[in-house]
């Protein structure tokens, strides 16, 4: 889907600015005045169309998530969903590039960021553009507290096997991995609209949490 | 399948004690006398019948192999195999446990260990007794040559998701990781006998190489 068969995707956006925050480089270093509270704020990059954000907020409600994703095509499903929920105080979204996180955070401003299916980018010459290649390692680490994680679910298994790798060359702890999520389902797992479709076809869910040093 | 059910085995074990060496303490620090050459040496710990350890040895001429198993019946199969197979000059069996490498190598003897389809103990009040825990890792450093290299197969999720922690958490580097390793099978893939019958069933089978800084 892209932008040019949704023409009132541009206009729903501006009309929920609570929502898409529209300059949200101002807010660097200083986000809680975003929230009005000092919460821990765990980012998404890579939200799509947004169910795991969502549902990661509606779960925790002392946590402040911030979903970003790079097409008004996707995200504007995202603010869709966010609408009918009645825009959860504890929720933004950015119409950004994961690869200019600096740009929006100051270090320190993130707790955590969550990866979710991240586009696999198979072919070796463009590994720089994985989500999980160290050159985005080093902007998630800039931004993130100290010791701060990640958490990363795939379905993709040449994605998660290099992302084993870039970690831990990294010099990240691996602090979890699963290799079947849903085989032990945990309690709180919120599914992302990916996980669903892939694990409904019957395919392993791949999931790992690590975190620097 | 006990030694009691094979009084032949000992005997057959005494027989060929140019193949299982009797007293392999006496060559710590001093193999290259027991194979006639200085080339690496590649050990596998938990041999199981020897099918792995035997291609291995038939594969690569140049590299000698010594295949360590605990228990007098499962190591007697391994021998009858190496015996069918004329005894290539470059690969020995040592009867003992892998947890005491060090009575039987110095620092430097071993260029590589490789643990194939190890027990997997899911118990955690067991982690200890994996081959891959922390305690065995130290085992397998103080044998190895600088950057030595562990190669480790299983087809046991919760080992390798266990392992793959274990290793990153000794500081090890992760050099390789294949979660599906017969979808792209290497041609150089000598399969165990584990292997051979889980792989059949259509279980994904796990491999890593890992390496000491
Ligand atoms: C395969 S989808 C997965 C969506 C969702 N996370 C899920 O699990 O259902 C990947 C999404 O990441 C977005 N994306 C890819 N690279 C991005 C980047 N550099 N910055 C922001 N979003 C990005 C894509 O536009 C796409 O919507
Ligand atoms: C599950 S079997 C796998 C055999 C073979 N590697 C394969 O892949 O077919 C594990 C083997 O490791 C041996 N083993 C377990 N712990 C050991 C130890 N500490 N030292 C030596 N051998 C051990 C067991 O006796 C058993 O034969």
């Amino acid at each position: 889907m892209r932008l040019r068969n949704k023409p009132w995707a541009e206009e729903f956006i501006n009309e929920h600015q609570d929502v898409i925050l529209p300059n949200p480089e101002q807010h660097k270093g200083n986000w809680a005045a975003v929230f009005g509270n000092d919460h821990p704020i765990h980012i998404e990059v890579g939200t799509g169309k947004g169910q795991f954000v969502l549902g990661m907020a509606l779960q925790n409600p002392d946590i402040n998530y911030i979903g970003i994703e790079l097409y008004d095509s996707v995200i504007v499903c995202a603010l869709e969903r966010i609408v009918e929920a009645d825009k959860p105080a504890n929720l933004r979204l950015l119409k950004v590039n994961g690869a200019k996180l600096q740009e929006y955070f100051a270090t320190g401003d993130v707790s955590r960021v969550y990866l979710n299916f991240s586009d696999p980018w198979p072919k070796t010459r463009h590994a720089k553009r994985r989500l999980t290649h160290e050159g985005f390692l080093a902007i998630y680490e800039d931004v993130l507290i100290e010791q701060g994680e990640i958490h990363f679910k795939t379905d993709n298994r040449g994605l998660f096997e290099y992302s084993l790798m870039s970690m831990n060359a990294y010099g990240m702890a691996l602090n979890y991995v699963s290799l079947d999520l849903h085989v032990n389902m945990p309690e709180d797992n919120v599914m992302t609209e990916y996980e669903e479709k892939f694990s409904a076809k019957g395919q392993p869910i791949y999931r790992l949490e690590c975190q620097f040093k």
